[in-house]
């Protein structure tokens, strides 16, 4: 199949200005405050969104710097498969986020536990549903020893195309 | 910003052949087994995935019609933003499901609880993390009434291109 095109429907918000020390995860980034920005064109398609109390965000990875199919993640000593981890280097550098929705002023999404770095590209919002969303997870494979240290878990910019100063 | 480009990793296999009778949700797909064929080229990526026992798939509403920002979902009466529904009718047609991961053969990934119609462009894969995409949700919206009725919800052809013959 050929090349699919997408266009951002808005910008995320937040207080993270580089990849380095943005947490690398929305349950590492608790009480985190930031926005989305929807584009005016899409403003009808809001309504009703602030019946959820979580939205699932997802996004461009604007600053990665390519694909990698093997990398080390953050929290593991060893090289994984990029689909076997949920970091920014991937095929198609798409990023899943599950915010919590404070409310909606217009054009204006407030959202908190914000693990994404300021200025990236919005591409689509879908609400939040524990009966689509939640499962009773048997394995989760590598992240079995290394999920503990999460709460600390901050990007050390290894995956990002700008080097920190 | 400028439109954003992707390119399928591989192609969702399931026993629906047109969206016309897929189930609107995993959770309305129990058991319902698929395949997952992943493109030669992103082969090392699946490194480590058969540690997991649910995986995000994101893919494209390849039968998607074009975006409305507010449509009537399957499960409601009144119109609803696009934004605060599932539907596949999205101004960036990206789909998104948690499965079951049954195993993994070479290129072939085993799948549970498919609700995606056969032959859907895949565009990634994340490992499902209960640290990460489950929430204590608070309020789910106009679908706090319907979500009831999910076991029974099949796609009725409403939001693709080609109508049910």
């Amino acid at each position: 199949m050929d090349e699919i095109k997408y266009r951002p429907i808005g910008v995320i918000h937040s207080p993270f200005k580089e990849p380095k020390g943005t947490p690398i995860q929305p349950a590492a980034a608790k009480g985190i405050r930031g926005t989305v920005e929807i584009c005016p064109e899409y403003a009808k398609g809001l309504k009703d969104i602030d019946g959820f109390s979580h939205l699932i965000l997802i996004y461009h990875f604007h600053l990665s710097r390519g694909a990698s199919l093997e990398a080390k993640p953050y929290m593991d000593n060893e090289v994984r498969g990029i689909f076997a981890m949920r970091g920014p280097s991937r095929p198609n550098p798409i990023g899943l986020s599950v915010v919590r929705l404070i409310k909606r002023e217009r054009l204006t999404l407030h959202i908190q536990d914000v693990d994404i770095v300021d200025g990236t590209p919005l591409l689509d919002i879908k609400p939040y549903v524990p009966e689509f969303d939640m499962r009773e997870v048997v394995k989760i494979g590598w992240l079995e020893k290394r999920v503990h240290k999460l709460p600390a878990a901050k990007d050390d910019g290894r995956f990002t195309r700008h080097k920190a100063k």
